[in-house]
C-alpha cells in the first residue's frame, strides 16, 4: 500500500482534515453579510499572526502575486531599491522590482548564509541623500533554509527613511515576526505555508507610512491596487470575486492556530528544526545553513557528493512516497530540502529520518543504521525532561 | 429550517458535491508528476470548452486577474484600443486597459442592449491607418443580462488587423463560443461560473497571432507574463504555486461537463433562460434585455417602480434564503438579476419563480398567484412533447 503522499515540502504543506471539511461548505454571496463576517474574522486573525494593528489585504493569488502587489503599490518606476538576497526568492523579489521599473541594487550574500546587518547598515549609511526608497528582504529563504534576522536588520537602519518590505511568505507563524514592534512597513505572506490551507490566497500587510507613499505611487495597477482593496474591505468585500472556499479553510485554520497560540506554534517549528538537525548531524551529513541562521520551516541537507541529492529523493519517493524538495538552480542535486512547516508532527519527522537512513545505506553511504533517529529521539526525550 | 443558501447569482454558482469531494484530496507536490498529469488534463478540458487548439494558461486569480493578464500581455502603453461596452464589465475592461497605458476609445451601447455589429464595423472602417491595435468586448454582460453576438461582430471586422479580445468570464460553456472557428485572438474566462467550481482560478486563451504581438509588448509584468506561463506549462507546471485544491475541483467538473457534452450544456442554459423569461413575462414584469440578446447565464428583471428591486430581494432572502443579485450602479434598485449559470436544475428555477410570486403579492403587486410558474411549466411541458 502506497498511502497518501508524505509531503515534506516547504509548501504546499499538508492540510488538516478539519480545514478540508470547512472548505467543503456551500458557496455564499461574496457581496452578502455572511461573507462580510468571514472576511472580517479572518483579517483579524491574520493581524494576530502578523502581530500588527495595521492594514491587511487578502488576494486571490499565490504568494508571488502579493510580492508583485508590494512592488506595484509601494515602489514607483525610477525608485532606487536595495534588494537583499540570500537565495532564489530574494532574487525573485529583486527581479519583480526591476520588472516594474525600480533601479535595483542587489546585495547578495552566499547561499546558505544570512544577510549581515552591519553590511546593510553601511550600505544605507553611504546613501547620504536618502535616494534609496525601499529595502527588499526575504525573512525565510526557502531555497536554502537560512533566515534573515529581520529584527536586528531593521533596527540597524531605522535612521534611513526607505520602506522596509519583507517577504514573509514562508516564515509567518513559523518564525517570530512582530510587524508593529519591529517597525516593518510592508509584509507579504501566503496561505499554503504555516497557515495550513491549500495555495491560492496571499496576504499583504502595510502600515500608514507605506500607505502615504502608495498614494503618490506611479506604477500601473488594477488587480493589486490597495486603494481599491481598502475601500472594499470597509464594506466587508473584495474588489473582485474572492476565493471563497479558501476563506472557509482559512477561518478554520486560524481557529486552530489561535487556539494553539502563536508562541506555541513558533516553539513547535523550532522543535521540528532541532529534531531534523540532530538526526542529520548524527548521520554525518552537512547542513547547508549554520545553526544560528537555520530556518524553522525547512532544513537543507547537503547530500554525499558521490550519491547526489536527487537519487536520494527518488529513492524516498519510490519506496516510501515521501516527497522532499530538491535544490534549486545552482543547488540542484547538491542539497535536498526537508520541509517541516505547518501541519506536521514530531512523529512524521522521526519517520522521515528513519527512511532517509535506509535510503542512504541502500545508495552506498556508510552509516550506523538507526543512529540518526536515535539522536532525534534523544533530543525529544531530553526536551521533555 | 432555513437550509442552504439558495444561490441564484451569476457567480459564484453552486458547487456539485462530487466537485467538493474532489477538492478535499490531500495536497501534492506542484512540481511533481501527479500535478503535471492533472494540469495537462485540465488544460485539455478547458480547450474543449473554448473549442480551441490554441494556448491556454490557468492563473491562481479571479476573472479580473485574467482580464488584467490579457491587457498587460497583448496591449502596450500608447496602443489605441476600441473598448465596446454594454454595461459594468465592459466598462471595467476599458478601465483596466486605460490604467495600463492604452489610449482607450469607448464605444458604449445602452445598458440592456447588445453592441451593434454595423456600428463597430463602421468604426474600424474609419481607421484607415489601422492604428487601433485591439478591440475589447464582453461576451456576456453580467450586469445587464444581455450578450454580444461575438461571431457576427468578429466577421464584420475581419479585414482589420486589431486583436479581438473577448471577456468570456461569465459566458464560457453557457453560451456557444468557438474560439478557433470565429478567429477570436484572446479569450478570458473564470472558474466560478459555468465551470461549477469555487472562485480562484481564471483562464487565458490566446492564438499564435496574439503571441507574436505579445513578444513585442512593452507593458511591465511578472505574475501575468504568458512567456513564463508557457515555459512552465511545457514542464507541466505553473511559474509559482498553483491553487491545487481548485485544480482537483476543475478536473472533476470538467469530467462532468465533457460527460454531459458542450452542446447539451449550452442547450440546458438556453432552457433555463426560457423558463425564467416565460414565467417573468406572464407575471407582467419587464425584462431588461430583449429576447434576441438575452443572456443564457442570468436574467435581469425590472422591478415594479413602486416596490423597487431591493425590497423584493430582501423578502426572498429573509423568507426563502434565496439570494438574487441586485442592479449595479445606475441599475441599483431598478433591476434584480436571477442567475441560472452552472449547476442549476429546472426545478430550482420553478421554485424561484414561485417564491418571487409570493414576494410580489406580499409587497402589493397585482398578480394571479401561480400564473408565472404555470407559464414556465407549460414551456417545459411543450418542450418535452
Amino acid at each position: 500500500m502506497i498511502g497518501e503522499q508524505f509531503l515534506q515540502l516547504p509548501g504546499p504543506t499538508p492540510v488538516p482534515d478539519r480545514v478540508m471539511r470547512a472548505m467543503s461548505k456551500a458557496m455564499v454571496n461574496h457581496r452578502g453579510p455572511e461573507f462580510k463576517q468571514i472576511l472580517e474574522e479572518v483579517v483579524e486573525g491574520i493581524k494576530k499572526t502578523y502581530q500588527t494593528k495595521q492594514n491587511v489585504l487578502i488576494y486571490p493569488a499565490s504568494g508571488t502575486g502579493a510580492l508583485e502587489a508590494a512592488v506595484v503599490n509601494f515602489i514607483s518606476p525610477g525608485d532606487r531599491v536595495l534588494a537583499i538576497s540570500i537565495g532564489v526568492f530574494g532574487d525573485r523579489f529583486a527581479k519583480i522590482a526591476a520588472e516594474f521599473g525600480a533601479e535595483v541594487e542587489k546585495l547578495d550574500f552566499e547561499w546558505g548564509t544570512a544577510a549581515d546587518p552591519q553590511i546593510i547598515r553601511k550600505k544605507l549609511h553611504q546613501d547620504k541623500n536618502k535616494e534609496i526608497k525601499a529595502v527588499l528582504i526575504t525573512h525565510n529563504e526557502t531555497s536554502t533554509g537560512a533566515f534573515n534576522d529581520i529584527k536586528t536588520i531593521r533596527k540597524e537602519i531605522m535612521d534611513h527613511p526607505a520602506l522596509f518590505i519583507v517577504d514573509a511568505v514562508s516564515s509567518l507563524a513559523a518564525l517570530d515576526l512582530q510587524m508593529d514592534e519591529w517597525a516593518l512597513d510592508v509584509v507579504v505572506s501566503g496561505s499554503q505555508k504555516a497557515f495550513m490551507i491549500p495555495p491560492g490566497l496571499s496576504f499583504l500587510a502595510f502600515n500608514e507610512r507605506a500607505l502615504e507613499i502608495h498614494k503618490k505611487n506611479s506604477n500601473r495597477k488594477y488587480y493589486w491596487d490597495v486603494t481599491a482593496g481598502l475601500q472594499y474591505l470597509e464594506k466587508g468585500q473584495n474588489p473582485y470575486t474572492p476565493a471563497i472556499s479558501l476563506y472557509y479553510g482559512l477561518q478554520e485554520s486560524l481557529n486552530m492556530m489561535l487556539g494553539e497560540g502563536l508562541d506555541n506554534i513558533i516553539a513547535r517549528h523550532k522543535r521540528y528544526r532541532d529534531i531534523v538537525r540532530a538526526g542529520i548531524k548524527e548521520m554525518g551529513l552537512d547542513l547547508l545553513a549554520a545553526d544560528d541562521v537555520a530556518s524553522t520551516a525547512l532544513t537543507s541537507v547537503v547530500a554525499p557528493k558521490d550519491i547526489g541529492a536527487n537519487k536520494i529523493r527518488k529513492y524516498l519517493q519510490e519506496e516510501f512516497n515521501i516527497v522532499l524538495a530538491g535544490g534549486q538552480q545552482k543547488l540542484n542535486d547538491i542539497i535536498f530540502r526537508v520541509g517541516h512547516l505547518g501541519y506536521v508532527r514530531d512523529l512524521d519527522l522521526l519517520s522521515v529520518l528513519a527512511a532517509l537512513e535506509i535510503a542512504l545505506i541502500k545508495l552506498g553511504y556508510k552509516l550506523e543504521l538507526g543512529s540518526g533517529v536515535k539522536a532525534a529521539q534523544r533530543f525529544l526525550l531530553d526536551k521533555s525532561e
